[in-house]
Formats: structure tokens, C-alpha cells, sequence
């Protein structure tokens, strides 16, 4: 994966939309690492949610592990609701690998990011639409 | 919190169990921290479990967040399923404070272990059996 840009910190990017859930990519290409946010307002917690919804995030949580484990074959799929930085409700569906840099302990805080290139960005997005629209059983 | 022990290494302790998981107290009392642990063999991702097992989960994980919500008033709950290290899938559910000694990262791989003493340990799985049982409307 070509890399322009280290740093600390990284911006998740806008992938698409599921039936709850904005889905983003956070750019740092050395985890496949989606971001599910609920188009919610004022909601931080799980429990907060009505339980339809709830149920709903739980299959758009599935469906991106999917996504993950079709396009990339992690060995694991790390799953978080953490928010102790950005509060509002977003959860992480992350591949994990057993040669990635923090493994085997979480990837929040363990930085340097690596974000992705122009180029490989728009083609990692337009990857993860298919197979989300794939997983989803919807069109692209 | 009375401490006798200080090490690197906690084991999780029987409290109570629900429809689907076995809960479980982290030994550690540097943070309110359960583990849920869907009763099923051969899981290690949450996709991999049928669609109504998946909502009964979401449902535990809120029954498990509204317990330490009631019992600890946290700054946050973190939830996370990762099983880096064990694979068989569990849910941690952890409290989290502004003032915790690994605020604002993850809990994971953040030691020392700070053990509850014996007579701790029993009054706080005991108090998490009458939450559980007042949350889902069971007797304790």
C-alpha cells in the first residue's frame, strides 16, 4: 500500500450508508478499518438506542465484518464501541492480522497512522461500495 | 477498593448467566469490567452467530451496559469484542472514568491487574447478580 502521509491522527472518509449506519473508512491504510455511525442524534451509548435499532446495528455490524473478511481475510476481527475521545455512538469493525504492528493488542492509540494515497483511497471506497452492495444485496 | 494482589494476568469470574452468555467478572478492580460469553461452541466472530442469537447478544450488552450504568454511573461504557489472544467469542463490557489509570485509551494490555480481595470479589459479583437480575427482570 502506498503511503503519502504519517501522522497521529486520521479522518475516517465517507464509504457509504447502510439502513442505520453512515459507513466510513478510517484512513490509515495499516488496518482495514471501517466506522459504523448510527445517523442518530445525541446518542453515545448502545443501550440508548431503541432495541429495533439496536437489532439493526448488530446486522450492519455483521455486514461489515463481512465486507472485511471477503475483501481482506483478517486472521480476526476486532469489533469496539469505545468513544472516549469522539462521544457520539460510532462503532470499529477492524481486521486484525497476525503481522500488523499492534498485534495482539488494540489498534487505538498505537500509531503512526498511515494514510492511504489519493489514489489508493478512491479505489479502497470504491471496493468496500461493491462489497458492501454485495453483502447488502443491493446495488452499487 | 481493597487490593491484595498485583500482577499482569486477570481471570475472569462467574456471576450470573442469561439467555444466551455466561457473564463474567474481569478481576480487576481498576475498572467495573464483564465479560459476556455467548454459551456456543466453535464462535469466534459475531457474524458467525445465527441473526436471532446476534440480537439476543445486542440485548445482553445492553442488559450488561445498563448494570454498570446503575451500579458505577461511569463517564462511559467501552464495549469490545476482540479475542486477540482468546479466540472463542466474548464481549467485554467495561465502565470507563475520566480519572481510570488508562483514560482515554483502551483498557486492553493496559496493566498492572489490581485483583479484588476475596471478600470484594464475592460482595461485587454479588451486587452484579441482584443488578442483572433487576434489569432483566429476573429474581437473583
Amino acid at each position: 500500500m502506498l503511503i503519502v502521509q504519517e501522522g497521529l491522527h486520521s479522518e475516517p472518509v465517507p464509504v457509504t450508508r447502510l439502513e442505520l449506519c453512515k459507513v466510513q473508512l478510517m484512513n490509515d491504510a495499516s488496518f482495514p478499518w471501517i466506522i459504523l455511525v448510527p445517523d442518530l442524534p445525541n446518542i453515545q451509548e448502545i443501550y440508548q438506542l431503541e432495541t429495533a435499532d439496536r437489532a439493526l446495528l448488530m446486522e450492519e455490524i455483521a455486514q461489515a465484518s463481512r465486507v472485511i473478511v471477503n475483501l481482506y481475510k483478517p486472521d480476526k476481527l476486532n469489533i469496539g464501541s469505545m468513544g472516549n475521545l469522539v462521544s457520539n455512538l460510532h462503532i470499529h469493525v477492524i481486521g486484525r492480522f497476525h503481522d500488523d504492528r499492534a498485534w495482539p493488542g488494540p489498534v487505538w492509540g498505537h500509531g503512526p497512522v498511515h494514510s492511504y494515497n489519493k489514489e489508493d483511497l478512491r479505489e479502497t471506497c470504491k471496493r468496500l461500495r461493491q462489497a458492501f452492495a454485495t453483502v447488502t444485496g443491493t446495488s452499487a
